[in-house]
């Protein structure tokens, strides 16, 4: 059962297993579920496949997401936070993708390697404080440790010589150039890179043996991925977005992270709660393109934020809707 | 008498009329008022007088509003919200002012109906979403949900070719060009338009219809909107903001919101809250400067949000100084 | 001892004290806590030398904190706030910071008295605002009512011709030049100038002044601003932020008021709470730097507002970290 203070589903073996201090297999446990929990999934042979993918993506970004997963879990264990946490893979989890994206963002440079370490520090801190700060409304953090510290380190970094070393910054196209076509190929890349793009990928068999993954972790969390993605993929080309955008995943790895998050773990399986989930899904394309727009002119990044912001919205409404059931 | 978890002031009639299926006369009744509570009135000739003047200003623009209504309205059944939202016309206004803001700002398109239709579905989602979001500081939702909706849709427009077919988007005026002169035209139009920019009309007589509406609603609600709107012209006058604005009601119409919730729904009738109305409603026009150059650069919208704001901490405040007093 | 619902801390003697009317001596006292509550201090004689210090500085900022003290005292006051806030400098400092903000963004022309005067009206309303909003976490207010007052004004100034005679805007540098090499005098002009900054002055003998007062309120705030100054500009030069916003302080005035804040009034003092409060040094300098470049596209203001968000993160945060000790 999910209890509202920790809000990450617990298979019964691991709230079972709580010795005193990590083996190598119970550390090695907890850095392949940071890689899991990417898609808030706990099993562990999800987490291998996704581990996995991430390297077979980029071996760098790997290692630096392998890196902040080390570093986040020895400073959840140094500051005394919730063995559960770290045991699930909650803590680790927001070091690698942080390690992830700042090489994805900033590049292997020295600096890259001094803020992973950073970050992943400062994400832990990030978790306990999110955490009390969503408390009054029994939400779960989600990604937003990860968005924050990630989002606020790159917005920074113009500002500082030598983590920016280029002096440069990607833009990212922001309106839809009319006329331009969708090929076959855009609309099938989109479907995988929407769930490669959790891990901040854009390769289409990245996002493939991510799938794997999410089947291995229950049919429910593969089916909700393949819907969420389907949808998103439709739903961005009925709007005309970007045929180049869709097809990198853009608009689309927030759909798959809504509906596996509402339609595998967070709410029951009833037909209502699997329209609402769609309802979302859609929702958070349209967000997604709002928020790059909002973080566009100050150099910020949309990162995962529409997930969280319609994850909340939707299971803070839930509690006035009679036909939709939150599973704790 | 007002219970914190409505928020919408109910005439004992309403509260008492609680049948279990809408008949003609009661859906009627819901759609008037979702027109009605553009200035959060309950009265059913005030909707009628309101829904009049949104016709008379753009026949267009009356028609989206009532299909967002009408959206709004059946999607709150079919979600089984709380019915006397619906009765009130509190659901069937964010749907109503979505259509009317969305015709507005992208115009009679394929597209612009078929968002009409789904944001006035996620309003009703907005609503119960919102509700609880606030609902630690006991505060009314107010116009949230319809600012939230058309806020992101908006903003994410320009990303979709077949959502914003022109391609490019009307630029507000931000900043006032010294040396222009304020003529008595401006003045007493925009005294006017401050009330018609409600329901998002810049015509005179639109405004003039609606403040009969008003006046129809309670002599209070009428003298609020009188004396908040000419104070925000004052104000406006005396700070030197663009005539053309002014006179177009860009300064004013959230003074007028802030003058009928504050003065006319949530504070007593008492000489101390009169005063602190008026406060807010300056601190509201300093504050629509400030949100339209907040929300410029991203093609972001002020719509609402400076009224909400200010509503929202004077509410606040007022728990902490013994002369306020709410009427709850 | 520290209560939840002030959050600012008495010496025994002032809440000892709690007379009827206010003397001239009380008077006098409330005023030049105004000033010592820059740094949250409420030791009178550091309120003397604050005071001193900005007045140094530029008569006329001091000149205009001082209306703003004696308009916000006297607001409070006249809406009954409760007396110890007012007692102990908490509702003067937010009229004081106010009066020099717009004095030093606006310069001295009538609308700037004006708009202190009406600003420092508002930020007693928007003390009690706050309070109320940050209730439910249990925070502390610290500076927002005069980031939130002060950035409104800021923001909307550009529209209204009165307010901003110029018609032009300080661009502040945001992206760092390579290249550009650092002097002695840049780094020990900035560890003063980061505690000046706190009064919004960049002369490095105002902070002087003010760290001196800062020891006169106690060894503990001294050691914390010399600490948190110096981890500012070693932080900044090891990034490679800008040499001349360094020298100005631009980049340290946070991490100060994070320093005296955590380290030397809402936490005990322990060796954990030490470090944790260098982290949050740290996370504040970068801080600044993302919110500079937020603030820049609609032209609002940093203000303190990384102080603010980094104190009540690490606040909340450690509520569940067993090894962090909050004083209340």
């Amino acid at each position: 059962m999910i209890t509202p203070d920790t809000w990450k589903p617990a298979t019964p073996e691991t709230t079972a297993e709580a010795p005193a201090r990590p083996g190598p297999l119970r550390l090695a446990t907890q850095l392949v579920r940071s890689f899991g929990q990417l898609s808030l999934l706990t099993n562990v042979w999800t987490g291998v496949l996704f581990m996995l993918a991430v390297f077979v993506g980029n071996w760098q970004a790997g290692t630096f997401g392998l890196l902040g997963a080390v570093v986040s879990t020895a400073a959840a264990y140094a500051m005394g936070v919730e063995r559960r946490t770290i045991d699930l893979g909650t803590q680790g989890f927001s070091g690698c993708l942080t390690g992830i994206a700042l090489y994805v963002f900033l590049g292997p440079h020295p600096s890259t390697y001094a803020l992973t370490i950073g970050g992943a520090v400062v994400c832990v801190l990030a978790y306990s404080a999110l955490t009390a700060m969503v408390a009054p409304w029994r939400l779960p953090v989600l990604t937003a440790p990860f968005c924050v510290v990630v989002g606020v380190v790159l917005t920074a970094a113009p500002a500082f010589t030598r983590v920016w070393p280029g002096g440069s910054s990607a833009a990212l196209p922001l309106a839809a150039v009319p006329g331009v076509e969708y090929t076959w190929t855009d609309l099938w890349h989109g479907f995988f890179a929407n769930i490669s793009q959790v891990g901040l990928s854009a390769h289409w068999y990245v996002g493939a043996i991510m799938l794997v993954g999410l089947f291995v972790g229950g049919i429910r969390h593969g089916l909700a991925a393949v819907v969420g993605s389907a949808l998103a993929v439709a739903l961005s080309w009925a709007l005309g977005a970007p045929p180049a955008g869709v097809a990198a995943g853009v608009y689309g790895y927030n759909a798959v992270l809504v509906a596996v998050a509402m339609g595998g773990i967070f709410l029951a399986r009833t037909v209502p709660n699997a329209l609402y989930t769609m309802v979302a899904v859609a929702v958070t394309t349209v967000l997604t393109a709002a928020l790059n727009a909002y973080f566009a002119p100050f150099g910020g990044r949309t990162l995962s934020w529409p997930f969280i912001v319609t994850t909340w919205l939707f299971l803070a409404a839930a509690a006035s809707l009679p036909q939709i059931r939150r599973t704790d």
